[in-house]
């Protein structure tokens, strides 16, 4: 998973992957069935892990501060080895949904999750108080899904911290 | 320029390059000097290319209507051929520019130009009276700096247009 979530699916060598995983050659095509179907592991079980933690995060304190607390955190560990990839999934929104079925399947699945959970989230701070903007849950939540992202190619690439922290404000600021 | 964008650069092999552009490998290289070479003169080119046809675009109407139209424009031709592939700029964000300095460093200036681009139509927009936020015109840019990657990477998956435009619409009320 951090391979493919560093490098991408086409720059990471059959040979990387033994690597990592130690297994022998033969040994990886009897167990995932080759480099695509191990990609695919990996990216379901990205994509477990990263909604686990959106659950966990947004569970506490208001809407807004759930909120809040979920993007910042995506530009404060911009210098963090482990996280200053971005995030897999966007990464292949761009490199392989284009041209793997199955992959677009997955990502736009959770393009449209993703929708539905920022407006619950967003749903709930209006019921508490804390967002006042008085859209609806969805349409709010539509800006969050696109920004998501963008802001995630930006910290990839090493976009300026201040320039991605001013970005978040305003974009919070549609919560008001 | 057009192979690149759509596959990448890892996913486009020499071979390619060769059919496209009619050339023999011995000229490609004595052109071009490689696939890499050849790569940063088509990136090169967008770039121009697109700072341009923005700099057109941008040239007509409030400062409201012109951001309106370059953005609405993006998700307008998700189903044209020639742009469906989404931004090739933003593909190299997340492909080439975590690894390699010449990438990132073209890139992340344009990310740079790119909020002076977008601040000072806001800031003609400010004065004509078509746009209403009282921020910055810079504070109001990185939103849309960060917004533009965010949906060029959905545009390239075949994200849901209705969902693209929803969220368009609740960018732009950010110039209320």
């Amino acid at each position: 998973m951090r391979l493919f979530w560093r490098q991408g699916y086409e720059a990471t060598a059959l040979v990387d992957l033994l690597a990592a995983t130690g297994l022998s050659k033969s040994s990886l095509y009897a167990t995932f069935g080759g480099k695509r179907d191990l990609f695919l592991a990996a990216l379901d079980a990205y994509r477990e892990e990263q909604f686990g933690e959106f659950r966990t995060i947004v569970s506490r304190g208001t809407g807004r501060d759930a909120l809040e607390t979920y993007f910042r955190r995506i530009v404060a560990r911009d210098r963090d080895p482990d996280y200053s990839f971005g995030c897999l999934a966007v990464c292949q929104l761009v490199e392989m949904a284009p041209r793997d079925a199955d992959v677009r399947q997955r990502l736009l699945a959770d393009v449209d999750s993703g929708v539905d959970a920022f407006a619950e989230v967003i749903a709930r701070g209006q019921a508490d108080g804390s967002i006042r903007n008085q859209r609806t849950p969805r349409q709010i939540a539509t800006l969050f899904s696109v920004a998501f992202p963008g802001l995630q190619a930006l910290v990839r690439a090493g976009a300026d911290r201040a320039m991605l922290d001013e970005a978040l404000t305003v974009l919070l600021s549609n919560l008001d």
